[in-house]
Formats: C-alpha cells, sequence, structure tokens
C-alpha cells in the first residue's frame, strides 16, 4: 500500500547527490547586477575592484600647520630658528588641504613660533615631512576587494574612496517556500480564537524565511497549499518559475495525504527520498525545470534541520555568502545519549560553563519539540557508525548562541518551578547580558548534577520523611564535601490539580483508587513525588492500585495540561500552575522550594544578577505574589551553608 | 589662537562620562512598536512572550498508523495477534491528525498486518504510544522568549506556535549622520573624472551608516554641509529633533574650518573634547536638546576607531542588540610595536595561522590608511601605560575576520609583484574558501619571516652579485637548516619608471647625478633595491650623489605613484607598474621573482588552491602575460629544493 523508506541513503551520500546536481546543472552562481556601492553591504562582489583613482589623489597636509619648503630650514637651530614670512615661504593649511605648489613639507602648529607676520622654526624640517603624498592609502590599479567577496562598510569605504560609484554583486538567491497541508490555518486566524482541531498554526515557512534570509537570500512565502496533488504540482511549477530554489514543507511523509514525492517525481527528477538522520528522516531533494527542490519534513525539529543541511549549502554556493553562525566548541557531555546505528542523529544540547569546563546537557530529542531549539545552545552529532555517546564523553558543539551568550549564563538544573520563568525573565530585562537557562530535571536530579559539576545551581524541595525538614538533609548526604550554601526562593502550595469544577469530586488520596479515576504522577526523584510517597505511606495507600501512577511527567505544567486534556482526572502540583491553566486547586501543604548553590559559584559575577534579584528585588517578589500559592517571606535568605 | 588638546581625557574616563549621561539623562532605551511576529527577525522583545496557547492544542498522531484504544490489546502476542476492525476499532491517521474521540494510542503501520477490513497486532500497546499529546511542545502560559531578546528564526517559529501574531519589540535606534567639509563632495560627482584638488571623496558617512546597520539601527545621511558655523548648528539641531544619535563627521579637529566643537558647545553640553588614543585623539561627545552628538575625526581610520569605542555602546545600550563582532583570539605579534606613554593605541594587525600559531603582523598605522582596515584582519590594544610591545609578546586580538576565514588564509611576506594582485583574485574567485594575503616588506624580509615561522610562503627575487643567480644563496644562507622549496612565479623586466614622454631625458644610471633629477629609492632589502646597488657598483657610481636614494618606498606601485605625482622624476620598478598608471619605461634587467615555500607548508590544505593556480590555470597565466612585461615560462617550476 505505500512506500516504506526502503530508498532512504546516509546524510553523505545525499549530500554528494546535491552537490553532483548542483555541477552537472552548471547551477554555480545566479547571476550578477551592478548595485551602488553605498547599498552593497552585504553583498558579494562578482569581480575584483581595482582602484580606479589614487587616495590621496593629491598631495596634501596631514596636520593643521603651514606649509614650507624644506631647503629653507636648513640652518634652523634652537639659538638659530629659520624666519619664515607667512604667505610667501608658509601658508597656514589644515588638515587634508591640498598642498600648495612649490611647497613641500608641513610644520605642525605646536611646532613653531608666531611672530607677527612670521614663523620661527627651531629645526630643520625633512623633505615631505607631515604630507600625506598622493597613493599613500591606495594606489591607482591596485586590488581593493577581490572577487567574492562579503562586503563590510570599511569595504565600501575602500570603494568609494578609489572612486567607485557602482560595482557587480552576485544576483541574491531567490527561494519560493510553499507551505502545504490542509489542516494549516494562517497564524491571523488564531488571532481571536484558540485553533480547532485539526487545525495547525503555520510558522514552519517564517522560520525557514528567516533562515534563508540570514544567508542573504530573497524569499517568497507562497500562499497555504491544501494537500491537493494537482494544486500542489502547480505551486512547485510556479515557485521554480520564479525563484533559484523551492522549499515545500509539508508533506515529505509518506502518509496519504503527502504528495510532495509524486509531484517531484512528476514534474522533474527525484534525487534523494529520504536520508537516515534523526530528525529529518524523510527529507525529499529532486530537481524541476533545472531548480532545486526540497521537500522538507513538517516537524519543526526535522524542518530545521534539513534546511541546515541540505537547503544552507545551495544558498551558500549560489550567493557566496556563508554564514559561519557562532561556531563551535568542545564541550563535556553531561549525561549518557543512546543513538542508532545507521542513522545520524543531531541531538540539541545546553551548554553550561560550570567550573571553567563546557558541559553540554542533552534536551529533549522529539522532532516535535519546537521549544527544544529555542532553548538549545547548540547541536551534537552523533555518527551513524555510533550506538551513543556515555556521560563524559568529549564533543564538538555546533552553536546555536554566541560563546559570549554563553559564558554569561547561569545554568539551573533540577526541580521546576514557575518562579524560576519570572526569574530568568527579570534577569534578561534588568541585566540585558545575563541569562538564567533552567533544565527540569527534579530536585535530586539537580542536587546530582551539581555533585557532577555540571550546573551553578540547583532548585530544589525535597521533604525528609523523618525529620520533615526540607532539603538540608540531602545536601549533607549526597553532596558531602562540597560547600554548598542554601538559599530560600519561595515557600509554595503543593496540591491536587483537578478540572474546573471538579467534576470527579476528587478529595482526597482515597480517591486515587477510584476506578473512574486516573492519575498522573511527577518523575521519579522530584519533590513532588517523595511528597505523593509520604502522604501515601501516611495514609497507607498501595501505590500499584492507583491509575497512572507510573506515568510521568517533568514539569508542573505538564501535569497540568494532562489534566486540562483530561489525559488524566488529577495529579500533584503548585497552585500557579492551576491557576495558570484554570484549573481547580486542592492545597495539601506549603512545602519550601529553596536554590542549592556550591560555594565556590557565589562570588561569579554571573551569580550576582540572580542573588541581588532575590534579595533586594522588590517588582519581583511582586509578580511572584501576583501568581498566588507562593510565599516570599524568606526569598534570599540563607537556610543552611555546609 | 587656537586650543590645544589639553583637555584630552583617557579612554576609560571618555567611556565613563558617556555611561554617566546616558544614565543621567534616563538614555536606557527608546521606547517600543509592537511588530507582526513574521516581522520580527533580528528586533529585541521588549516584553516577556509567554505562550497564549499550548502546542499541540491537542492530542494528535506522531506516526502515521492506526488509532486504536490500547484496552483492546491487552492480550496480543506473536501467535495470537489482536484482531481489530478498521472503522471501529481502528482509524488510519496520519501524522500530525488529531486522535479521534475515544482512541488512546497509534500502532505504526510497519507494526501491523493488514486483512481485508482488519488490522493484526502482535504485541500490546501502551497508552498514549505515539501520541503527541497536549502541550507536548508547549504549554500555555509558559515562557516563550524573555525580555531582551533578540530575535532568531526560530524564536519566530514558537511565537507563532503558541498563539502570538504581534509582539512589543524595542525601537530602532535612529541615528543621522552628518558630513561636514567644504572640501568633501559626493561619491557620484567622481563618475566621469577625477577628483579635482581639494576635493576629498565622501565615504566615512557610508562606513558609518553600514557599522550602525550592522547593530539593527535606522540610519539617516544628511547631505554634505560646508564649513559653515551657522549651517552646522542647524544641522545638529535638525539631527538632534529626528533621530536618537546624532554622528558629525569630521571637523572635529582644531583647525580654522572646525566647528563642530563650537556648535555643540553653543547648543548643548560638550562632555569630552579629545581622547588620549591614537588614532582617534580629535573626538568629541556632546549632547544637545537630551541627544548623545559625536564629532567623530575626519581621518577613515580614526573615524572606524571612535565610532566602535563610544557610538557603538550607546547604540548598543539603546537598541539592546550587541554585535560581537568574530570574538578575539590570542596571538603572537611578530614584529616589535612601540607606542606612547598616555595613550593607548590601536594598532591594525594581519593575522595568520602558521604551522600551529596565531602570527599577528602589524599594518600601516597612519590614521589616513583606511586599505589598512580593509586589510586587517583584526585590531590590538596597546594601553596607555605600555611603550610598546616586543616582538613575540602574546596580544589579544580583537577580530575584524572570522576565524574561519583566518584559518584559510595563506600569508605570504616578502617582495610585491602586481601578480600576486591577480593571484589572490583569482583564489578568491575559483577557490571561495581561501585567501591569499600578502603584506609586502622586501625580499630580504620575506625570508626573514619565513625564518621566524611568520609565514606560509615568501616572494623574493635577490640577485647574487658573484653568481649572477637569484634567490638560491640568499636561501641557503638566511635559512640553514630550513627545506625550502624555490618555486617560479614569473620572469618580469625591471626598469626605469619614467613620466610620459620622459621630460628629463633620463636614459640610464649617469644621469641620476644630474642636479635636476630626483630618484626615489625601495627599501633596503628589497630585490630592487639590491639591482640598483649591483648596477651602482659596476658603474661606479656613488650612492650619496643622487637626489633621492635615502626616501624609500616599500612597493612598485608606491615608487610608480611617485613619479606620476613629481614627488621624483624617476625610480627602478618593474613593467607592469609603470603600464598601469601609464608611465615610460626603460628596461634595465629581467629577472626571476619566485616564491620560497618552506617544505612542511606544501601539503597543507590551504596551499593548494594557489599551487594548482600557478601549475594549470592557463586563465590565470593569459592574464598575467596580458600585464605586459611578464614572461610565465617557468611559472610553478620548482627551481631549488634546500
Amino acid at each position: 500500500m505505500k512506500q516504506v523508506f526502503l530508498d532512504s541513503v546516509s546524510l553523505e551520500e545525499a549530500v554528494e547527490r546535491v552537490n553532483h546536481m548542483l555541477d552537472e546543472r552548471g547551477l554555480q552562481s545566479i547571476g550578477f547586477e551592478i548595485v551602488r556601492v553605498t547599498d552593497s553591504l552585504g553583498r558579494v562582489s562578482a569581480g575584483p575592484v581595482f582602484a580606479k583613482y589614487s587616495s590621496p589623489f593629491y598631495h596634501s597636509a596631514a596636520m593643521d600647520g603651514y606649509a614650507v619648503r624644506f631647503a629653507d630650514t636648513f640652518t634652523a637651530g634652537e639659538t638659530s630658528p629659520s624666519l619664515l614670512r607667512i604667505g610667501s615661504d608658509a601658508l597656514y593649511v589644515n588638515t587634508g588641504n591640498p598642498m600648495p605648489d612649490g611647497f613641500n613639507a608641513i610644520v605642525m602648529l605646536e611646532d613653531v613660533n608666531l611672530k607677527e607676520d612670521c614663523i620661527e622654526i627651531y629645526q630643520p624640517v625633512s623633505p615631505y615631512q607631515n604630507v600625506r603624498t598622493i597613493g599613500e592609502d591606495i594606489v591607482a590599479t591596485e586590488l581593493v576587494i577581490p572577487e567574492n567577496h562579503l562586503i563590510r562598510p570599511i569595504d565600501m569605504g575602500a570603494m568609494l574612496s578609489s572612486g567607485h560609484i557602482e560595482l557587480k554583486v552576485r544576483k541574491k538567491t531567490k527561494i519560493s517556500v510553499i507551505p502545504t497541508g490542509s489542516e494549516i490555518i494562517e497564524p491571523e486566524r488564531v488571532r481571536n480564537r484558540p485553533p480547532l482541531p485539526p487545525e495547525i498554526i503555520e510558522y514552519n515557512s517564517t522560520v525557514i524565511q528567516g533562515l534563508a534570509f540570514e544567508l542573504g537570500a530573497e524569499t517568497t512565502r507562497f500562499p497555504i497549499i491544501a494537500d491537493d496533488f494537482e494544486a500542489i504540482k502547480k505551486a512547485i511549477l510556479d515557485a521554480a518559475a520564479s525563484s533559484d530554489i523551492v522549499v515545500i514543507n509539508a508533506g515529505a511523509g509518506r502518509g496519504t495525504e503527502d504528495y510532495t514525492l509524486a509531484a517531484i517525481q512528476s514534474l522533474g527528477e527525484v534525487l534523494v527520498n529520504g536520508v537516515s538522520i534523526r530528525p529529518g528522516k524523510p527529507a525529499i531533494i529532486g530537481i524541476v525545470n533545472n531548480k532545486p527542490v526540497f521537500g522538507l519534513p513538517g516537524y519543526p525539529v526535522s524542518a530545521y534541520i534539513t534546511f541546515r543541511l541540505f537547503v544552507k549549502p545551495v544558498i551558500e554556493k549560489l550567493s557566496g555568502i556563508t554564514s559561519e553562525g557562532d561556531g563551535s566548541i568542545q564541550a563535556v557531555l553531561s549525561r549518557q545519549v543512546a543513538s542508532t546505528l545507521g542513522v545520524d542523529e543531531f541531538v540539541r544540547v545546553k551548554v553550561g560553563v560550570v567550573g571553567g569546563k563546557n558541559i553540554a546537557t542533552p534536551l529533549g530529542r522529539g522532532a516535535g519539540l519546537l521549544m527544544s531549539l529555542v532553548r538549545a545552545d547548540g547541536m551534537i552529532r552523533i555518527p551513524a557508525n555510533s550506538e551513543g555517546l556515555s556521560a563524559g564523553s568529549e564533543v564538538e558543539v555546533d552553536l546555536l548562541r554566541s560563546k559570549e551568550v554563553i559564558s554569561k549564563t547561569i545554568v539551573c538544573i533540577g526541580s521546576h518551578d514557575n518562579t524560576l520563568d519570572i526569574l530568568a525573565n527579570n534577569i534578561k530585562k534588568k541585566y540585558p547580558k545575563y541569562s538564567l537557562s533552567s533544565a527540569h530535571v527534579g530536585s535530586m536530579g539537580g542536587l546530582m548534577a551539581l555533585s557532577r559539576g555540571e550546573a551553578h545551581l540547583a532548585g530544589t524541595h525535597l521533604l525528609d520523611e523523618i525529620t520533615g525538614e526540607y532539603n538540608i538533609s540531602f545536601i549533607k548526604r549526597f553532596l558531602p564535601g562540597k560547600k554548598i550554601v542554601l538559599i530560600n526562593l519561595v515557600y509554595r502550595q503543593q496540591g491536587f490539580l483537578l478540572k474546573k469544577g471538579n467534576p470527579k469530586k476528587i478529595l482526597g488520596f482515597d480517591d486515587l483508587l477510584r476506578d473512574d479515576v486516573v492519575f498522573i504522577n511527577r518523575q521519579t526523584g522530584s519533590g513532588t513525588r517523595l511528597l505523593l510517597d509520604k502522604c501515601l505511606k501516611e495514609q497507607k495507600i498501595e501505590s500499584s492500585l492507583i491509575k497512572g501512577y507510573e506515568r510521568d511527567e517533568y514539569t508542573h505544567m505538564a501535569v497540568a495540561s494532562a489534566v486540562l486534556s483530561g489525559l488524566a482526572d488529577t495529579g500533584l502540583g503548585i497552585y500557579s500552575s492551576a491557576k495558570a491553566l484554570n484549573l481547580d486547586f486542592l492545597p495539601l501543604a506549603s512545602e519550601r522550594y529553596d536554590l542549592a548553590v556550591p560555594l565556590e559559584f557565589m562570588d561569579m559575577e554571573t551569580m550576582q544578577p540572580i542573588l541581588k534579584t532575590i534579595r533586594e528585588d522588590q517588582e519581583f517578589r511582586d509578580i511572584v505574589q501576583s501568581m498566588g500559592g507562593y510565599d516570599t517571606r524568606d526569598m534570599g535568605k540563607v537556610i543552611f551553608e555546609s
């Protein structure tokens, strides 16, 4: 009934086929145009620019002073100054003025003594002293910029200075982006109402246009085309006629409504149909009317990665502009990453500079996780011949943010609390150079990250069942020998998150045992899970009897979202997550949520904006209070030092 | 009569005064505006963006396959498949389709066996397997991007995906650039004729606009204003009324026609009048009608450096955009650089990666040398408390080109020949990733650079007076123990460069002794100088009797330019330089011009485009031949190996 990806090729083979196609079809550049030098910033020269005129074009004064004849000053000395008459033997000139005829040196103002209509000079002047001679900067006919040169502001200056008003540059690469899919809608449609299933808001084309724009291309976005074979064919033909590169997104899969492959096949030639990479496997590359056509997969991360791997190099070849991005760095992988043999896998990572080491921490790997790209600092590639990388491996990270930004980022790994989002925003707002980036792996995960030296701080709310105290005993036990400063962020209400109006009438833990109640849990090692297990133990409830106990999520908002969507009837979470999604909330306990900071990081420059915010910023406290369920009475106070 | 720079302040003090002014005047940002998300690339968010809707907004299929109820598959096994009826118990869905009501898992196409109107499943399905649940990517209310975030393509995607159509961004900083100077002309004026003294082609404003544009600013260039106090005052007032920052260039000096200082003084307040930096000393900073006003010096390098030091940080503060340029690297200084105590000096350098070390070689230091910026890979700063740096010092280079470009650059240091310009262009044209950069220090200087490990190759034409052979004996003597491959580039005609028509009737060396003949020399260590000295010795002419023997230039074109301009009547040079400037030429000798390449660099990837060009590229040979005076018969041949 359907093709599976029997025909998929390796990444290298796919790249090779594209390059071969460009060579074979003579697609090396897309022609030239003449532009004004003053409009040429960021363009690429299509020929060498040789100086038309010299600069300076005449001998001129390099200083404010008097033009003299050097021969008149041969005998000048401290006690026997040369006396030169202004107007005949010495002429005042400003910097840049042409040398008056017959004069061949400049004496600086500071070096003369003005005497009525004469100047006194106390030492001999050498020929052409303080004179800018013809061609001192640029000599006519010399090379100003070569062909294939990306024009910078200073290059425009040099071209103008050497007499050029226009120059020949490569034409901009024209790219058409065709969004397809019957369920895809324009963003404008959700201005006043949420998307209605099966609607999906179109955004891949905007991302693709942005990426192409950064490479100096001109982009055209086609209107959204429904999943209609003839309409898609027509759009491809129109796009191929009016542009240099065609990008279709999506319809690259093998579903019953995916027509990209068939459309390219019927109009031209398919070169690649599936690539063994992840994400991005169902990429299609073809050629229609001598224009490269790329069918990119619909998942946002797949679209992004396949654009970078296949479309970007073609734009670079045609435009002559290489986007070097933010380069790459070596980092140490903080966790093990498994990968499938035979597939090149691209993993998004956060990078933190912790204790002088670059630490790369893998982010969510789903192809649909756009936010994993927004949050990522870079990507690592796990080659097809590897089954994965172990924690501690040296990896090369292809950066998506600059090293500067990364070096000014505080890495927070641990429990999730909405206050961290507010804190992150407050930092960026008031201290724009600094960032707080947080990864949510639960309280225990945070302490483990501190012990491995992967994080600058950890958010934690671990309840000791015996002492009833938070965090301290865990720090003593799991971070022995490490000096930790425990600082309070907030006290917060934990409770049951419930659908609006509590339709299932859930009033306590007993209700979790009911047949009609589905629970959603937090992951092992999270403070919320510990709280749940402590309560179940106290009430002698067997966890295996709770439906959904084994299904876990990593954040409060994910649990709230599961309840809102009907995936579950209830779960434990904090008040602010209930409030954010308009859920009901049944309070259970007030818990202390602290930040654990290794003493060695307390004095770091990057840490100060955070400490200042939680200790002194009243506006920040007010915002946190207004979210509800939070008590800021101890915010910023040191609770414990180990 | 005039102020000297008694009031100039240190760089730190100047920066401090600007910052204090911004703080005091409340100039921290310049307001906000609403833009469409699709138009927001490169803008800076003026508030946090929290997700309006979750993404996905409903449970949807993560794979092409069949939606099922997981409870129906509990008993499935290899030998006892579950049989589900299509239409009631299994529904076909494409990736992205909403989950049909009452269904809670997807079985992939690959995992089912299709049997008429049923599917067979061979293992149990877990709840929500292959289902993208609500909020899997983005949960409503979560932080998508913080305030002060520079928007990238992927951020636009995330905002659209979470329901945003518009967002609030910082307004673009508006900058007015006012070019002043009675001698300044629009570039258009030299379209069909050279500049006529005292004309100077305006280009600083284009460079400044380009630099500001790269920081996300909107720029307005005023028409050129003559040196007229009232006209300059009016332009400053107009600019302050219509923009956030005013840049005047030039008139910042202390000449009789420099009105910038007086104009700012009469309209507002002067904060800084002269900074102890070089280049860039006569910079003026003030404020008029609450708008920062910068009077930048007229020399192009001074204008560039003072823009970077003073204007750029203000744009960054107002716009929230930080241009990180290409970062910085550590390098070893190849030559001594002297500097004046009390002045922060900025020196342009070429950077080459030679034998694994970054080598920084200082370029011409004149403030008027625009080409020193075009050619520079970066700048180093010699602090005010230093008298200079010795060769071998570790320096930090603020890069003007990317590390990638620098790493693919072959550094050629040595004698100048116009063929090198043609070679450099040919490399960039046919191998766009690679560059050839050459510094002209004469043949001996080139061999010395090779011996210090500062260059990949050296152009050389050193004539041995005794053997009559070129280069080989010098390599043996000055590079003992180093394995050098000597490759011919060209044979070329050396001779007397003479004004058109040879008005002084110079016919040989004897004429150099005439009273009315001024000579221009090449620097000691250049092959041309050796040739001259050999000829003078043979003809028993005393060099001290030649007027101008002591004045030297570093390139053939500079000598040709001196002859053209009348600075000298004749000098020795190669035929192509005479031809380029339309001079007469009296041939003297055919000499061999070779490239000396250390054996260790012959196999470097970066060296191959050069070797390929001189060995195989017929087009390159044709261009060299067409320049005249060259013989390419041995081009690319190995002459000698040590």
